[in-house]
């Protein structure tokens, strides 16, 4: 067992938040500015033909090399070396707890992220195998962490309100909450990460996810709840419930991306988003986790629709309102193994995948090199 | 890039061939004799029980834990360390491309296994990613490879016979090439290899794979014919037509998993049944390749039914007559990515998969280690 690389990004970011270097500025409006869509025709043919000249029949590693091509087209070249790896884990806790909507209680949500730095949870053993750097980001726990620890320090609030009484979260914390994102995904950047993952944690935040999933795809709340990390029937039941008096008393413009953040979101989902878009528009892909991440994604891919196209969607989740997400964005996952554990744990598989296939692409031999015959 | 690995077995299994150690025998009726059912349900639910004391909600890693039970029942403990990996690679030619079923020279045959020596290769940067060992067997290729290039001689013939005019090999030599795998397996497991996998190059052989599943599954040829490495349309049709006269003209007892693997069949084919056979009796797991490592999967669950519980399905391959084949042996397999390269790379990434699964059973904390509250 290797040891964990837990990185800290207090020393390198914190001259990054709230500034603007490279004479760029981590605001939101200016980073969907700046997201650019990647498609270039050229570029993709070249890959393309490079990847018809390796030992291999055209074609036949299949979603692999659309993943090469989607790589190059968001790295905007196809000389690439092969990337250095960190998964973002994004931790913060939620008031709609309080309405008796999980199976886990609250404490959870900081005692997971105190093992995610100790090592001992799903998402680091998956970052050690696959030669992931672990990153694990305080957006809003409620709970004050021993400084030292490892937990990056980007704390909005001890939690959002319980959305079923008022507003998740204020208007000013949406936008912080993903302009936050932004600033690590350009901190990413400078770290010369080539390829990222996002994952979260967060007591409470499948309802969230829910609430977000049913008003930006414009679902029933019936078909977008679920257990979560282990409700019974009954209690899914409740829950559906609180999601439909929530959003009946919320009223929020299911139009405005912001707006939704805020009357039902989390502060990690607003960190995901912004990291979408911030990492968009520094040109690095980023393997997206399953449902609450992708509920991220929506709201990103609604405030810049380019965005997408530096995305990979890693796995199908279990959790039944992924389906819709997955649906809005009209995207197939790489993988379908019936995981709901978050994390990131999914998307760290989907980027072992997704090394492979960039590593094939820049080590496989030529029929040149290797004196193989080429097709009749 | 790390050095390859490519291990030769011909020191370490010399003496295997063809003799009995620990007073066993590598023959096929004593090997089938062997292969026991894994099922355990004590063993099952200890396996179940640690799974449900790591942090995570119970049955949150989805057909990861699956593939913990399975693993676990397949070795006969709980208590295995990490294995050491292993992809052997069945090489071998095919009389039957006298026909034009192929869009490739037979050459390429021996071109690849050269290219597989020389570490360029697809299945090459995938065991060296998922840090596997490659092992090359030649089978009965139509070429005489130069000693000490590490390819491992195991040849039955220079190629099967054209099946459309006659058998594809003798019935000693179906037996005989059953028995090489058997002998493969074995010194595997001797090598103390506990994760298997199992891939193939033939120039011709989703041909044979076709023959084997028409057969086995009592499917019409139209339906298990396919482009292979990449045939058009008009060359499927003409592939389809010679698999209809062939089957015709060989009139195989399809009810005789030998009658077939002599008739229609390839020497990798029997190889890899073999291999499968007596890794079941070994009990180590062996990871299935795509069409044509199921084909021999589907003669070694004829001659074996339990060995079907120490394989895990890798990969659905994009060649059609794949999923007639799952669906005999009533499989899902783990990974769908549109891959139809063969060697064994669709393998190599479910290895990844499947060691994650381990890792996460292995090395994460538990409940009360890392002080997180279980559900309420």
């Amino acid at each position: 067992m290797t040891k964990d690389t837990v990185v800290t990004m207090k020393s390198t970011t914190g001259s990054v938040t709230g500034q603007a270097p490279e004479g760029r500025s981590n605001g939101l409006r200016e980073t969907v500015a700046r997201i650019a869509s990647p498609s270039d025709a050229n570029l993709a043919r070249q890959v393309q033909e490079r990847l018809d000249s390796l030992t291999k029949p055209r074609g036949s590693l299949g979603r692999l090399e659309r993943i090469v091509i989607d790589y190059s087209l968001a790295r905007g070249t196809a000389d690439w070396s092969l990337p250095k790896k960190a998964l973002f884990v994004f931790c913060a806790d939620h008031g709609i707890t309080a309405e008796g909507v999980s199976a886990y209680p609250q404490d959870v949500t900081h005692q997971m992220a105190e093992n995610f730095v100790s090592g001992g949870a799903a998402i680091n053993v998956l970052c050690r195998q696959y030669d992931i750097d672990p990153i694990i980001i305080d957006m809003g726990v409620n709970h004050t962490f021993d400084s030292g620890r490892g937990i990056v320090d980007r704390k909005i609030a001890f939690g959002t309100q319980n959305f079923l009484r008022c507003a998740a979260m204020t208007p000013e914390q949406a936008v912080e909450s993903i302009e936050t994102g932004i600033s690590l995904a350009r901190a990413a950047a400078r770290l010369e990460y080539g390829l990222l993952a996002i994952g979260e944690m967060g007591i409470g935040n499948t309802t969230s996810g829910s609430a977000i999933t049913a008003l930006l795809t414009n679902q029933p709340v019936e078909r977008v709840s679920g257990p979560g990390t282990g409700l019974n029937e009954s209690q899914v039941g409740h829950k559906t419930e609180i999601l439909r008096q929530a959003l009946a008393a919320r009223q929020v413009d299911r139009e405005d991306p912001l707006a939704v953040l805020s009357g039902v979101g989390g502060f990690e989902i607003g960190g995901m988003c912004g990291f979408l878009l911030g990492a968009a528009a520094e040109r690095v892909p980023v393997a997206v986790d399953g449902f609450i991440a992708t509920s991220a994604a929506l709201l990103a891919v609604r405030l810049a629709p380019s965005a997408k196209d530096y995305m990979f969607f890693s796995h199908r989740s279990a959790e039944p309102g992924h389906r819709a997400a997955l649906d809005a964005l009209d995207v197939e996952p790489l993988l379908a193994l019936g995981m709901r554990l978050g994390e990131g744990t999914g998307a760290a598989l989907a980027v072992g995948v997704i090394e492979s296939a960039l590593r094939l692409y820049k080590e496989m031999a030529t029929f040149g090199s290797a004196e193989v015959s080429d097709k009749a």
